[in-house]
């Protein structure tokens, strides 16, 4: 894949950003979201998004400012309008709000309402982390998953994810799922390979397991671990969608298809370790933790969720590489919005 | 399976653990747990742990009172310690406690250390719900699960449970799961049919795929989808055993074996809707989400989670079908308790 230098991307999508409406403030978040995602292997959620933000923008499908108005809000909770913006921009700066009460009261609850995909859910929760909180994000998504027994989807891929510091020289670990069965990109991969998908991953539209890509995308994912995973997709689609007043039971939209504004939801915890218990026992705890599930297996054999995702971020230097198919696209961005091309490094 | 009335049943399982020691309002909960286990179809939950804590109680495994003696507190969090008494008294005790919490701050965060195991999960989510509110439940247990790459157990089975209260007329939404891919006990089913198991199961004491019973209960079981049943599992440990100064990292230990206190912990959450959103928009919402997914399958073949477990708890009535094997253990503790032994009905 061809190089870009990280710094031209930045510049790159901040440019386009900013001349379709979003504010500086914000652009600079969706940006920092997209390399985050190329950082660490998540290219699906990188800039291959900024044609689609840009078309949505002009469709009026999306806000280019995400207002955060508040909806309702207690001393360790508040719920948030994202007024159909960026979800990113809701998730970070929510997930801010949500650290701030927890300082204060020991936890503290964002919910959102009426926002879009959020990027890489990773992204969110290291940026609380960072802050020293242990952080749980919920997502609800467009339909993807039907429930057990049924043959319609209902219910998103629906994101969760939770991250905790770890004491220095560790990576933080970051734990991100989705509740389906494998990602919809697996099944996407397949199709351009002309490869047939395990039987055990989709139904076809009339709900009938499918090993054929193409009727599987015109179809429905199936979830994790059967049952269980529609149970957690449904928790995250009442958490994330319902108590956030967002749409839910199968009503959200996907960022992809123009059909409407996604109006999904985002639900957002941060704790204060350090109102909880010593950081010291924290850190040796979460030390033991570590060395207890790396000597589960051979030298090198296990690794701690966020870990691999750490290395590559480390890797990354000040280059991303980028497939000619999202090259190509971002051209003809380029030449859409009058910013000068991306350059190849 | 021979019936026994459940008010026979709980006078028997009252007597027996005041006998032992057991406070009386602490052994009114244990008994509505074991109750509800069986009523719920959770039998492995139920009146066969009580030789196991009578047991453990007369070795000093476990203290018959509870004492949650607080740790550290803040306004919407609190952390208290069960001193190695019963995880049901401690987590619907904490679960009150967090429930006052988030009716004054939205959202109440409650860490119990030094637990035994807390029974089936649902009945603690079932409490809260009870209450109006939207919880969630964590509780790390003794290694079961090797972390993706490894051989060795290092994660328990860790249930991860959630509670919705819903509209009149609908039971409640209760989810809880364990992280494996199948739950121990069909494990130990598979052992008594002579029958093999699935090679996705668990592993031998080698790390090693296996079908055979025996070697997967000397081994440990597979998390449910591969590395995210890892994640979810470690998860679990973070937030329900290190985070509460319990237990983590593959120290908790079993009930069933005699080997010192379990010293597990439990995370209980509970969310005050009403602080939230208006309660007709959560009804109406909530309606609409029950309808769209019994609406994607045929009629009667989608369920909502709690659904089946409400109608049989309905079922129930006043008898309890108990095996001859529970049974005749039941009747060997009376006899070493000087009981009356439970009548059969």
């Amino acid at each position: 894949m061809p190089d870009v230098l990280q710094a031209d991307l930045e510049r790159f999508c901040a440019q386009v950003l900013i001349g379709a409406g979003v504010p500086e403030a914000d652009a600079e978040i969706i940006v920092a979201s997209i390399v985050y995602a190329h950082g660490t292997g998540k290219g699906t959620h990188g800039a291959s998004r900024l044609p689609i933000y840009v078309h949505r923008l002009k469709q009026g499908l999306m806000q280019p400012e995400t207002p955060l108005t508040e909806l309702s809000a207690a001393p360790a909770m508040a719920l948030l309008d994202a007024g159909d913006g960026f979800g990113q921009v809701a998730a970070i700066r929510g997930m801010d709000r949500a650290v701030a009460m927890a300082r204060e009261t020991g936890i503290g609850m964002v919910g959102i309402r009426h926002s879009h995909n959020f990027g890489t859910a990773a992204f969110i929760a290291a940026h609380g982390v960072g802050q020293g909180m242990a952080v749980q994000i919920f997502s609800n998504a467009a339909p993807a998953i039907a429930p057990t027994g049924g043959q319609r989807a209902v219910f998103g891929t629906n994101p969760m994810a939770w991250g905790f510091p770890t004491p220095e020289g560790h990576p933080p670990i970051i734990f991100d799922m989705a509740t389906s069965q494998v990602a919809r990109g697996k099944i996407r991969l397949a199709q351009t390979n002309g490869e047939s998908i395990p039987g055990d991953w989709a139904l076809d539209a009339n709900g009938q397991p499918t090993t054929d890509p193409d009727a599987a995308l015109a179809g429905s994912m199936l979830p994790l671990g059967g049952a269980k995973g529609y149970g957690l997709s449904l928790v995250v689609d009442v958490m994330a969608g319902l108590m956030t007043r967002s749409a839910s039971g199968g009503q959200a939209r996907n960022l992809n298809t123009p059909d409407g504004p996604s109006r999904c939801g985002h639900m957002l915890l941060a704790i204060d370790l350090d109102r909880l218990l010593p950081r010291e026992e924290y850190d040796a705890q979460m030390a033991a933790l570590i060395t207890a599930t790396k000597a589960a297996g051979a030298e090198g054999a296990v690794s701690l969720p966020g870990e691999r995702a750490a290395r590559t971020l480390a890797a990354q230097g000040s280059r991303v590489p980028l497939s000619e198919a999202v090259l190509a696209k971002l051209d003809a961005l380029a030449a859409e919005t009058n910013v000068a091309a991306l350059g190849r490094a």
